[in-house]
């Protein structure tokens, strides 16, 4: 196993002056290029800070990626200590400097004095080119370890990254990538599913990793592992123990399983929404080509309205409420009759913060109306306005989900 | 000067399979509150990592913040290695059993066992209570160290963050904070921004930072700064070179800016909208209370729709297509007569990624209507499908603003 750690410097991020996105792409690559990663670090442009950190990384990691400090001003600390820290020799790189002269010339400036600290290379470096910029990757080899130097500048990590980094590590490390999969649940916790699934990683499965992502919109389950066999075997067996809860795999969304759903059965749906307020459709929508599966909805925001276009009687209204299983299917047998679709969808209940009809925060109806069928489910969510309007739309999509894959 | 350091705990962050967000949250936060952070470490779920981190961390922080890793599932080991590290004693909190009892016995499913691990609490830590999810948050006093722990979910640590630990922190350290303010502008880019403002601050303000961010839906301008009054100047200063283009300051949004006129207008709001989707539903609905004057919208995809609940003319979709800015128009008109508001706000363009009526990607018509009052905007945006629904609603939002502010 290869290991790498990341150590990314910069003042301005710890200030809290600019997020930090450098990170990000370097984990996602290093894991596809099969590293382990054990560690990332976020330090401010302090030499003894790097230097202790960089002796820790290189205590068990086989790479060392430093991000930032490479520029020309004072708080740029990053090559000068590392050609401290390790005694190396250096030299100016004329290539760079004529590039930097060539800057100022053209704007007609003098060139900076301390310009000239870009070029400034440890003699025994890999100078990795920078198109886009001025401060040229480096990488130093220590005895067997390997440390990688790359600017802060996003734009130019990234380029620098995938021009020469990339290449040198599969050149040479030539390991074995990861494979991944992504089973997406809904309608089960994290501690059912572990209890469900336990028993066969403790028979099989020694060298594949299974990472649990819980939202409050279900829960993601990633397998990990080098042998592509395996990954494929725990996904089918975690299928069988799972399949009643499973929406999807990888990266699709609720709204992309029922576009493919409703499309294939050649279907349409309308959707009416009060307590979601639009967001069901704005979630359908995001799917490109939903027109041809989805004709609208209706906001239903006020009573006036549920009763105008969804045709809820005021009778209903008045006995149980416009947050009960009783509107919630008027509403969606009105849309779905009004709109001529298919299908009508709907959603009714309290987002909060404050209640109405002296019903809880977090109690949301849904209402589905299908050829002759007629159904309601009753939820309570918590959570936050826009967390209660999230999970109502997402159970809104499963319940035409579980709808639509049962006949 | 008071230290803080952070620890991220997760293997699903390393792994790259999600991004990590925590850190900048927090990062800004403490910045306010005054502290100076030290570093930033994102590890695997690994007790021996976690421990070696969080003594180095202890060495020379006076606050270590800890997210993730307190759920109820093997790799949640967070809690579990500082009640062995530091051999505290503990006991089964029975508020927070008793809660996660009473959601399974809502769900009508048995309580898996390891859900119980969530209420084991440390006999000295105080709790923070964590209102939207089970594992509380928990403050560990070590001599003069304070270690905070805090679930790894964004949404939870947010809220036990703002809730509970920042008036901790300000009790137990009385910093001087920063002063920031933020100024929220659409409608001029970064570079026109600095043309006007640069030289503000060629003259004065020599002890006050300018942090720029820009996105598609407008660029945000903070100043920071320890002197308050300078800051202030500062604001002030800025407000009145850009002032045809600020729509509100620091965390407010264009939907509360627009609720907050309507409100005090006392007029109400109907929408109408075919490319959006509904999400200018969704947005204006995510303002509580907005029910006092948004009484809803139609989601109008289809042209069936378009006639049937706006009463856009056959005649104007078959001369002018469905995206053009009589459609826009007639939208807004119709749905403000439809549902008897006062204003009808309107949106009609191609989202992408292909084309309808041979317009280009991009193209939307915003309508609104207000009284004998009707405008029309024609805009070109760039970008993902869902960013120019995106930009579209905020486009939306800002005319209606401008027609309310200018009466």
């Amino acid at each position: 196993m290869a290991i790498a750690q990341i150590i990314i410097v910069g003042s301005e991020i710890l200030s809290g002056i600019v997020a930090e996105k450098n990170s990000c792409k370097l984990i996602k690559s290093l894991n596809e290029l099969g590293f382990h990663i054990e560690k990332v670090s976020l330090i401010n442009d302090d030499c003894q800070l790097l230097k202790k950190e960089l002796d820790n990384s290189l205590a068990t990691a086989d790479v060392v990626i430093i991000s930032g400090g490479l520029g020309p001003t004072k708080d740029d600390i990053t090559k000068d200590t590392i050609i401290k820290h390790f005694s190396l020799r250096t030299f100016i790189d004329e290539t760079i400097l004529a590039k930097i002269e060539n800057y100022y010339k053209n704007l007609k400036k003098p060139m900076p004095e301390y310009a000239i600290k870009q070029a400034l290379i440890p003699k025994k470096a890999i100078i990795l080119e920078n198109p886009i910029g001025f401060a040229p990757g480096l990488i130093i080899k220590k005895g067997k370890k390997i440390i990688i130097l790359l600017p802060g500048v996003f734009e130019e990590l990234k380029t620098i990254w995938e021009n020469s980094v990339v290449p040198f590590l599969e050149d040479s490390f030539r390991l074995k990538p990861n494979f991944y999969k992504t089973i997406r649940t809904i309608g089960i916790t994290e501690s059912e599913i572990m209890v469900k699934i336990e028993e066969i990683f403790k028979k099989q499965f020694k060298d594949t990793q299974i990472l649990y992502l819980p939202s409050h919109l279900g829960v993601d389950l990633t397998i990990i592992g080098k042998d592509k066999k395996e990954v494929n075997l725990c996904e089918k067996e975690i299928n069988l123990l799972l399949k009643d809860y499973i929406y999807g795999y990888d990266n699709i969304s609720l709204e992309e399983v029922i576009g493919e759903l409703l499309r294939k059965k050649n279907l349409t749906l309308a959707t009416a929404e009060s307590c979601t307020g639009g967001l069901l459709g704005h979630r359908i929508t995001d799917v490109p080509g939903s027109s041809d599966y989805y004709v609208g909805g209706v906001i239903a925001y006020s009573n006036e309205i549920k009763k105008l276009i969804c045709k809820v009687k005021e009778e209903t209204l008045k006995n149980y409420g416009a947050i009960s299983k009783e509107t919630a299917l008027e509403m969606a047998k009105g849309i779905k009759n009004y709109y001529q679709t298919d299908i009508g969808l709907s959603t009714t209940g309290v987002a909060g913060p404050t209640t109405s009809e002296k019903k809880p925060v977090g109690l949301v109806y849904l209402g589905l109306a299908y050829g002759q069928k007629l159904i309601v489910e009753k939820h309570l969510f918590l959570g936050t306005r826009r967390m209660i309007k999230e999970q109502a739309c997402q159970m809104a999509l499963n319940l035409l989900r579980k709808t639509l894959e049962n006949g």
